[in-house]
Parts: structure tokens; C-alpha cells; sequence
């Protein structure tokens, strides 16, 4: 155990707040409180990590946001999280969006940028198996993730594998058997959010003793329009689902679409449940497992500050939860009584 | 006329991008040639501005966005728009959230934060009476907005006059004498396009010999909840409009949730035309003259790149073109004959 903030601040009868405003050289410390601060944690020695030291050399007051996508819901939503709890504790934040597999951006490589430019970063859902990510973390900075876990980094997401779960059993209550699911894509590198949420679509499935029907899967590639071509292909089979999970809301819209395109009616001919929670869903009258996105960005950046300000992360991922709200596109299974 | 980057680069033999990144203490370009520049510049005395002489001396390689959102469609689509342009250009991204007058944030002025982190800033559609955006200017840096026009300062808008006449005159058009609008809020310190939007709506219902009749205006605030508020509140009079201008898409939105709550079809019973192409306006299968937003973006980040090179800002307003897109939310006013 290291000397922590705490213990300067205790020492010096300030808050830890003002203890790293002070060390960081920031404004509103008056110059005594400033000096007395700096004379006790040289004192204490508290320059433990790394991460405690650059902060102490207020080396840039930068926190970096790495993003694949800025104009997305998900994406823009988390960020908006993010910015307030860093203007709150006044470190700047410095956006960079790094694009997907299908769409590499033609760029030089982010982390090479970052170096000298950030005290930490923060990176929202890029695919694990993304090459920039490990070069991120090879970077040594206090790193956070959001909706994506790799061992060693703390990470904050929800439990992708019970949002799934929840949303698929609220069909299997309904008295659906046939199930069919819209996917991300058949890529073999996908999100983290993509593989726990189909895990927990087929866990569901498997306890209510159902099969999972490698031909009920379509994919919707995250996509409104990729959602509406999904379901029409699974609504072309002969033997169509009576009831679809959509590992994303937007993909989950354009499943209403296609329903409405074949004059069928969500919820009543065919029932689709999605995962999100976004700003439309309520207005489409969307079935939905809600995330607390703007949460997921908040308290990624509280913990990030943390971590900086104390030199230690929490490497155990911090959950938040999720909760299933019940709207119009769900309904019991065609011909089944509920008297 | 001063000395240009394009006379060094002339001068030196090299692009003026090259010049640009010798100047700037940037990578890719050899210590040779990196020397020649500087010589060239200095042999021409190629300082002639504070911003062209803050650029030549590399003060940040940061641009500042303020802006009063971050997670609603508009914002967060120019934001990806200057994103994209200032990483081509290797200049970091500042992302600065100021909130808007009815949700002002508990924060610090913006202004002082950015006075030595940044070599330039662009607005995003914050309303011109904001205090924060003249402390801003005031700054004396390069600034260019999106969205908004100030005197003096460059800017990147659609015409929102005539976008909000293209979508009214289409209504005339199709037959509508009685013809209702769902405005932003009663404020006295309106958001340009807000402003501007409502004379448009006003200038072709005069230009066809039409009243403009307060009692058809309502106010959505630029929600969807703010805009089915309005369209009900519309509805509920002795005779409603058989044809409604949103100044937004959310707005309209909104509308035609409203529509439905009371029975009534888009485009059959009652006409609804918003403004943005927002990506969920074809899936709600919403008439709207579309902006567009990411363009916004790019441009803006562009023309600021170049005012940081050359320190000659182009006062004039540019102007980016918009595009009426016909969907089934409007049609002839019920009872009249096309054949």
C-alpha cells in the first residue's frame, strides 16, 4: 500500500480535490494552499505510478477519446457521458475517431499520436481484436474501455450476456418457440457487446429446452437498413420466426419496417425485441432491454479520473444495469390463449 | 497583399502543405526540407498575421468545437464531419460541451479554458445572443461557426430561409391554404435556423396571398416529445391546419406520433414537412428538405484550416445547398381533385 491522495490531503487539511488541483496547477488554489500541498506530498513521497507522477508534472491535462464511429446514437451518447465528467474536473477532451473493419479509415496509426499528447485514454467499443487497441494499451497510459472488455484494462459495459438473456426469455414467456435472431455480422472478430449478446440469446434458448436454428440467424450489420434486409430474409423462409431478437435497437427498426413492408403487425403477427434503449424506441413502440448509455460514459470517465489521480485501477469490469421495457412490438405467441 | 503560404512554397519548391507541416513541427517531412522552409519563411518574412505566426510557431496543433450538444443527430453529425477533416490535417480535436439557455451547465466560461490550448475554434449553432459565444470571439482567435451567422465572422450554413420556403411552397403546391408551424420555443433569443426558418414559412404563405395566423403556431423545443405536444395542441383547435411546417425533423417526429394518436393519416389527413434528412426521416417515411449535416462539418473544418494558414478569414457566409425529398407524410389536401 502506497501513500494515496488521501493521505496528502488528510495531511494537509484540504480536500483531495484540491490536493490534485493543486499538484496539477490548476486555478482556484490560492498559492499558499498550492505550496503547502506540493511541500506535503514531497514529503510523503507521493509520486507512486506512473500515472500519479504525470499527473503530478500536470503533464497535458488531456484525456483522449478513441471512437469508431461519432454520429452513431450509442457512440455520440457515451461521449456526451464523458465530456461532462471531464469539463467538470477541467481535463480537456481530445476526440479521435478510428472508423471500423469495413471502414478503415485511411489514417496514420492513433496511438503513436496520443503519446505525448494525453494523460489517459478512454476507448469506446472498438473490437477487441482491433490492432490499434493493443497498441492503445502498449501506449502504458491509465487506459479505460466502455462497452468492451479486454483482460488487464478496466472497463466499464453492462452485462451483454443477461441483457440478451432477459430480452430472449421475455419472448419464451410470451409462448414463442421459434425464435430468430438479427445479428452483427458473420465477421470472426466481432464486438464484445456482438458475442455476449448472442451467447445470451442462445443460453436463454437452451434452458427453456429450445434449439438454436443456425437458420433463424440473419445479419443487420448494426444498421437500420441492414435490420430491415435481415428480416425480410428470415420472413422469406418457409417456416418463418414468430417472434426475433435484434442485438441492437436500430437494427431492430428496420425489422418493424420489413414487418410493416409484408403487412404484418409487430407484436401481433410477429413480435421483435431489441437492446439499447434509444431515443426513438419509445417513439417506434419498441420492445427494448434499456442501457444507461450516457451512465457507461460517465462513470468510465469518473473512474479513468481515478485511476489517474490514485495510480491503481479497478482491473474487476464494472457492470451497470440493465432493465427490460415492455412496449407494443411484443406480444403472446399467434393462436395462443392467455384467458 | 502580404506574403502567402503559397509564395514560400513556391519559393522553396515544395507543396504548401509541406510548408504547412515544416512550419508546424510536424512528421513527414525531412529535416532538409524542413530547414528550407523555415529559411524560405524567414527570407520572406512570412509572419504576417497572429494566427499565421501562431501557426508558425506550433502553439497547440489543437482546434476547439463548442457546442451546446453532443448527443443529439444534428451536433454529433457535424462534429464527425470536422473530425474527419481536422485528422487528415493532424490537428487534434478539442470537444467542448457549452449546454444551451434553458439547460445552461453548471460550468466555467468556456472562453479563458481555451485561450492558450487552442489555435482556433469552431461553433456549433449555439444562439447568437449567447454571452459565452461573444467572450469566444473575443478571444481574437480564428473562429468559424456552423450554423449560425455573426457579423465579422466566418460561417458555414445552409439558407434557411429558403429551405423553410421550399418546404411551405411544396404544401401550397399541393393544394393547403390552412397551414400550421411548429416553431422552436417563444424565445427573444432564437437559434438562427430558428429565426430564419420562421420567415421562410412567412415569406411564401405571403408570396401566395396567404394569412399567416399566430394561433397555427405552436412550439416543440426541438424534441420529438416537444413536437407531438404541438401537433396535439394544433389539433385540439376549432379548425386545424390540414398542413403543418416543423422547423425540425425530431419535431415532425413528433408530429406524426401525434397523428396517429388521434386517428389520422400523414399525407392523407393531415400533411407534415420537416427540415434535416435526419437518418431516421426515411424510415418515418417523412417529406423533408434534407442538409447536408456532415458537409456542414467538413467545410467548416476546412475553410478554418485555411484561415489558419493564410490568416485571411472569408467573411462571407458560405452557403451549402439543401434538397426538398418528397415521402408519403404529404400529399393534396383532402377533397381536392388532381385528376
Amino acid at each position: 500500500m502506497g501513500i494515496t491522495i488521501r493521505d496528502v490531503a488528510e495531511a494537509a487539511g484540504v480536500s483531495t480535490a484540491t490536493v490534485s488541483r493543486a499538484l496539477r496547477g490548476l486555478p482556484n488554489v490560492d498559492e499558499r494552499t498550492r505550496r503547502r500541498v506540493q511541500q506535503v506530498a514531497s514529503d510523503l513521497d507521493y509520486v507512486i505510478s506512473p500515472s500519479a507522477s504525470r499527473l503530478a508534472s500536470g503533464r497535458t491535462g488531456s484525456v483522449a477519446v478513441v471512437t469508431p464511429y461519432i454520429a452513431r446514437w450509442f457512440f455520440c451518447t457515451v461521449l456526451s457521458g464523458v465530456e461532462d465528467v471531464l469539463q467538470e474536473a477541467d481535463m480537456d477532451l481530445l476526440l479521435t475517431c478510428i472508423g471500423d473493419h469495413n471502414n478503415q479509415l485511411n489514417r496514420s496509426p492513433v496511438a503513436p499520436r496520443l503519446r505525448r499528447r494525453v494523460d489517459a485514454i478512454l476507448v469506446i467499443a472498438v473490437p477487441p481484436s482491433d490492432p490499434q487497441l493493443r497498441e492503445i494499451i502498449d501506449l502504458g497510459m491509465p487506459t479505460s474501455t466502455i462497452g468492451l472488455t479486454v483482460p488487464g484494462v478496466p472497463s466499464v459495459t453492462i452485462d451483454d450476456v443477461a441483457a440478451a438473456r432477459l430480452a430472449t426469455q421475455h419472448l419464451i414467456n410470451l409462448g414463442h418457440r421459434r425464435m430468430g435472431i438479427i445479428g452483427g455480422s458473420p465477421s470472426e472478430a466481432p464486438f464484445t457487446a456482438e458475442s455476449d449478446r448472442e451467447k445470451g440469446f442462445s443460453q436463454a434458448l437452451t434452458a427453456a429446452g429450445l434449439d438454436v436454428d443456425p437458420i433463424l440467424e440473419a445479419f443487420g450489420y448494426f444498421t437500420i437498413e441492414g435490420g430491415e434486409a435481415a428480416m425480410t430474409a428470415l420472413l422469406s423462409q418457409p417456416t418463418p420466426p414468430t417472434a426475433v431478437f435484434a442485438l441492437s435497437d436500430e437494427m431492430a427498426f428496420g425489422a418493424l419496417r420489413a414487418l410493416r413492408a409484408h403487412g404484418l403487425r409487430p407484436g401481433v403477427d410477429v413480435s421483435i425485441v431489441g437492446v439499447d434503449g434509444h431515443d426513438m424506441s419509445e417513439h417506434l413502440d419498441l420492445t427494448t432491454v434499456v442501457q444507461p448509455v450516457t451512465e457507461l460514459g460517465r462513470i468510465a470517465a469518473e473512474s479513468l479520473l481515478v485511476q489517474l489521480r490514485e495510480g491503481t485501477p479497478t482491473l474487476e469490469p464494472i457492470r451497470v444495469p440493465t432493465q427490460l421495457v415492455v412496449r407494443g412490438s411484443t406480444g403472446p405467441l399467434p393462436g395462443l390463449s392467455r384467458d
